[in-house]
């Protein structure tokens, strides 16, 4: 095969694509019975009302989806009372964040961040060829000085998580409006989270125009695998993002799931109280075996590894133990793991897991006190 | 709201996307009892053994789906005897083309398709701020000349359908071949329809690293509402789009019926022989009504009407007796509508419709008769 051919078709790419990688194909990743607390999914079945809707739906497999997602949007405008012109339907909330990091940015357009945030983002920044600008924030306070006036000041946009990831810290709304208020940028606010938390930021998008919110039923609707996420926006940005969005984004699955969790929400009451049950459950014990947790109004806990070894090296003993968290190798979470908040039996496993691991580094091993034939709790 | 604040955060878009509409909202599609034969699905369920796959991934819907879609491209890349680095798997081939024009195109770039075409790639390259070329296709040869050093020698790419939407007409690999080995320019060729058609170019992409082909589980294995399309190509190329692609762009579902398909292609020998005999049973039927139809190699008919109206008021025509079909109001398609292969029952329901209202523009309408008392069948 000709390479100089190969050569001429990659020099006909733009500058920002020319530059990419090919990215390498992993394999599938590995089998095995690991406690998967990763990636902040909720691991309970569909409520039964909603998996007879993806059954039925299955039925119609033949039939191309609604055009412009219109009956989910519909059915998103009615449960959170806002017009349908408002509402953008995603296969995700991944894809609507790409859309917006399309739509907003040429390269060498700036974009912010506030951080530690979401490290999609900056691969979504790199793909347009934009600056991406992490600005610090403290997990009770927003920045303002630095957002208004400071080196976000040229930025397109601002990406703000509500509760946090991976911090899981959650700012009064009141806070936000204040940013919105005060900004005459798009601020964008993903609240992927939100609905284990105690506020949420929808009635600001009939206040402010520049405020677009985005929502996921991955976490809270136990439904990462279907690909569920909302927009809610001015008109003019919302159907500007319609716009440039892939036609049939969703299948007919999502759209049928969708639908029917927007109509029984109330069949997750349950789930959403075990949740927060279990995440003040596992804080309490975690601080017990040394760990320093942030408080969380989200399903994950960041928790602060006890002194000795950083985060990395807890997620690779957890992950020995069958147990999979998250970590982060960004400046201020060395010594983090992210630990998802999941059923009862796995937060067991997790918490026996961590508990053998801290006494392993308290104590010596076995074969160090057959050496030395000595206690040494305080090692 | 202040709508200078808006005017404030829209005047921050690039000049594309800026000059963009925001998309009306469009209501649902009308109920009734249509036959549908507007959109080229295939209206036959799943052979039993893929719906299981199907009904069995729901049960996963709380876990992400497949990273990168290693286990179906897998599967495809076994399937289709090519390496996983040469596959991507998309959303729908919708979703591969979007990402073709993103990863190739910048504002003032030049793509050229075959006229007449799928008429979604016009839009694609206006997303993208690129001039879309037109080159007119005589339905048996390429236009080799116009293509190597005509107006399109300066496109980014040529898109090519084999075989064509909307003609449904047929060129063999060889000519495509031809194209491919003399051109330094990328050829995208959609395959959307080579299901039906006699032949196919996948082993092209062994041979130049200048194509890129486009298959879809949307016609052939009726799957539209699952989404399901894959790209195949050189890695390099590949490797690129995939690492611009939407994080998680296919749910568990997709995922599952692409695989269970893949496994099972030989439970579609039967609907495939139907739609290929209806295709000839109803060639001829339109022919003695007075229509002239293209020889088709994919799973619908272009149709010249008879002569005394267009392909408009026939598709009104054919609305009111509720069968949809589709038309092109494009240069040289004004008088042909282009009709979906079906079941046998749909397809008599159309051709009952179309001889009644043939016959209405041969013979008087019986209040013409009643009024006039002759008979007058030659008008």
């Amino acid at each position: 095969m000709s390479d100089a051919k190969l050569q001429t078709v990659l020099s006909a790419l733009p500058p920002v694509t020319r530059q990419l990688d090919a990215l390498p194909s992993n394999g599938p990743a590995p089998d095995g019975n690991f406690v998967k607390l990763n990636t902040n999914e909720n691991p309970f079945p569909l409520p039964p009302i909603i998996m007879q809707s993806a059954v039925a739906a299955l039925k119609c497999q033949y039939l191309y989806p609604d055009d412009d997602n219109i009956s989910l949007r519909e059915a998103a405008s009615s449960t959170y009372g806002v017009s349908r012109d408002q509402v953008i339907a995603g296969n995700g909330s991944s894809e609507l964040l790409g859309l917006i990091y399309r739509a907003f940015l040429a390269p060498g357009d700036k974009v912010a961040m506030m951080s530690p945030g979401f490290s999609f983002n900056r691969k979504l920044a790199m793909i347009q060829g934009a600056e991406f600008l992490e600005i610090g924030c403290q997990a009770h306070s927003l920045p303002m000085e630095q957002l208004l006036s400071g080196p976000a000041k040229d930025a397109k946009f601002i990406m703000l998580a509500n509760p946090n990831n991976p911090t899981g810290t959650f700012l009064p709304i009141s806070d936000i409006e204040r940013l919105v208020a005060q900004s005459d940028r798009l601020v964008v606010l993903d609240e992927a989270y939100v609905d284990f938390a105690p506020d949420h930021g929808l009635r600001l998008i009939n206040r402010y125009p520049n405020v677009l919110i985005l929502r996921s039923f991955s976490k809270s609707y136990a439904a990462a695998g279907i690909r569920v996420g909302f927009g809610f926006g001015h008109p003019e940005i919302i159907g500007r993002l319609r716009n440039i969005q892939n036609v049939f984004n969703m299948n007919v699955i999502g759209h049928a799931v969708g639908i029917s969790v927007l109509a029984h929400r109330g069949a997750y009451a349950e789930n959403h109280k075990h949740i927060k049950d279990e995440r003040e459950r596992v804080t309490v014990a975690l601080s017990q075996l040394g760990f320093s947790v942030t408080p969380s109004r989200a399903n994950f806990l960041l928790a602060r590894v006890p002194a000795g070894q950083d985060g990395s090296w807890w997620q690779a003993a957890l992950e020995r133990q069958k147990i999979l968290v998250a970590f982060f190798p960004d400046k201020g979470l060395e010594h983090c793991i992210r630990v998802s908040i999941g059923a009862k039996e796995q937060m067991d496993a997790f918490l026996a897991a961590a508990g053998d691991i801290a006494g392993s580094l308290t104590v010596p091993s076995s074969k160090g006190r057959e050496a030395s034939g000595s206690a040494s709790s305080l090692r």
